[in-house]
């Protein structure tokens, strides 16, 4: 199962919107089929392993980190390709909790004589589908916030330089963690100021994430990278009610896909954007700020999973905070995180933590 | 000289204006005699090594973590105690740099016939005695500063509310590292607002750190922990030039110390202020904010280690920054500290930094 499970992530981030599944199937003491989603969603991991396992599937065990699915989508339902091919017992992580699945795929294998085990290294198998499980039960992505800054909590000085804070290999370990998301988010602020391109680089990945941007006025300048790109990595904009036509149009003229989104005070609502991400299919989003995107995002208690890469430097108040205006009165009030993780990378404190 | 050095870390915090030496006595691979420098800075680790060595210091080897003095002080010179003590043969970490001593104690030994080896574990006792170096060569104190603040760098709520960011195994650690420093410091803005005692708690020491508020008007309220107990426990205040002479004298009838320091601009000069300190003995002060001493501090590059506890707290940008307005425009100009280690301590991050 923890192969089934370290082959079930080699795809996360370039298979939504499915589940990023592992499988292994073992004939006789060997492994005879290894199988994951693959780009794109499909095949599913189980498909792949018995089209490599072939014959010797029958009688084999089949390991597969999510329970088969049991409706007939875009693909047929694997449990009945795991029936068709023989096999003789299936161990699965954890249920599916999508209703057209949920405990159903197990209920077809056991009225097919096969035996069914469930609740193998469960624990492993929640987090790594977790994106999912949130997409299917309340219809929104798996949010992860990063954040980069000096000692003292500033993500660029005064006059807005942030190149660079943290040091290269930060800066490299964030790329594989785009890489491991659906897409990556940034507010319009970032996007202005910095002109990123928001791609994954230098990891040789075949899949770009979806770039999403926050934008509620779509006050986004056209002569940028992502206006260039918009037709070979997808781009998409989430904005406010009432923006310009003209400038709706020219940024649909690039490639780029508009998503309106519902607006609390000035700020476009938290709950509504990741819903509207949610039912775009996205499992998985690294939101890398800025401060006001990020302090809306802690504020609606969105953020699943917290990482900040902290530099030995000292900005000062004058500097940018990494986190905006959130309206917290009472400490008691403040959103908690319980610590994973603390590393040195490359002379960067890394710090990732999860939901207390 | 791993022992000695141990040794002489005993009373760190509590010997200073002398440095915290270590002594180990062996005699025919038996060590005789363990000393360190005791409370207050006397007797010297060498006296109490041979005192407890006895005849048997007769032809042994003296580890020391220190050159041993060669003046005349308080106490004869210990070179001169070892010499008279017969041992055969010297072993120490490093030179000292007091223009008294420097090279002068080990020529005195080598005169009466001494072997003198010198060089050994060098760089950690350059460490542990770098107070007292920094003193020696430039008239100030090692500056260690210390940060708890929530993950977005805020060391309190807009209304003030700081009590607790940090966890209790995190607030323990700070007591220890009270303990290890000849004096804690702060701002007044953190007396005015959090009226601590900065004393060293449940900890079991016999003397505590000297209580340093600095305060450009001398504008701290009399009814405080501060000024009740400064008869029991040091308290210097460190105020500017033109303060209320009825102020003045109210806080001296309390038992407190007062400290003119030069002023720049609105806030008293960091330089001279680390340099009346220096010169009053003291090698190693702990500052713990706030947010405008820390920035004057960083500034000045007076911070000798950086030592962060991050919480897993969101405040947002409302909140009290950590560090104050440090006028750094440019990020190549934002003083730059070295990572030396990160840890998990109870659930919030420890990160410590020295000098890049």
């Amino acid at each position: 199962m923890a192969l089934a499970l370290s082959l079930g992530r080699r795809e996360q981030g370039a298979c939504w919107p499915n589940p990023a599944v592992g499988c292994v199937i073992v004939s006789e003491g060997r492994i005879v089929g290894r199988g994951w989603t693959q780009q794109g969603g499909r095949p599913h991991a189980e498909t792949v392993a018995l089209a490599q396992a072939g014959a010797a599937a029958r009688g084999a065990v089949a390991y597969v980190t999510l329970e088969p699915c049991a409706h007939h989508g875009k693909t047929p339902p694997c449990a009945e390709a795991l029936i068709a091919a023989g096999v003789a017992r299936v161990v699965s992580a954890i249920e599916d909790s999508d209703p057209r699945v949920a405990g159903k795929g197990f209920a077809l294998l056991r009225d097919a004589g096969i035996e069914v085990t469930t609740g193998v290294l469960t624990d492993a198998a929640a987090r790594d589908l977790a994106g999912f499980f949130l997409k299917t039960e309340q219809g929104r992505p798996w949010i992860t916030l990063k954040m980069a800054s000096s000692f003292d909590g500033r993500s660029a000085t005064a006059t807005g330089e942030s190149k660079w804070i943290t040091g290269s290999y930060a800066r490299k370990l964030v790329h594989a963690m785009r890489a491991r998301h659906d897409a990556v988010m940034v507010g319009a602020g970032t996007a202005r100021a910095d002109d990123p391109s928001l791609t994954v680089r230098d990891l040789g990945i075949a899949r770009q994430p979806v770039r999403i941007v926050v934008s509620r006025y779509l006050d986004l300048p056209l002569m940028s990278q992502l206006a260039r790109t918009a037709r070979q990595v997808p781009v998409w904009l989430c904005h406010g009610p009432g923006v310009d036509p003209d400038r709706a149009k020219a940024w649909e003229s690039t490639g780029a896909e508009l998503i309106p989104c519902a607006v609390s005070g000035m700020q476009i609502n938290g709950l509504d954007l990741v819903q509207q991400l949610g039912a775009r299919g996205l499992t998985r989003v690294f939101c890398e700020g800025g401060s006001a995107l990020a302090a809306s995002l802690l504020a609606e208690d969105l953020v699943d999973e917290l990482i900040g890469f902290t530099a030995g430097v000292a900005i000062g108040a004058e500097g940018v905070p990494a986190v905006g205006a959130m309206g917290v009165e009472r400490l008691a009030d403040a959103p908690r995180f319980r610590l994973i993780e603390t590393e040195n990378v490359g002379g960067d404190v890394l710090h990732r933590w999860g939901r207390a």
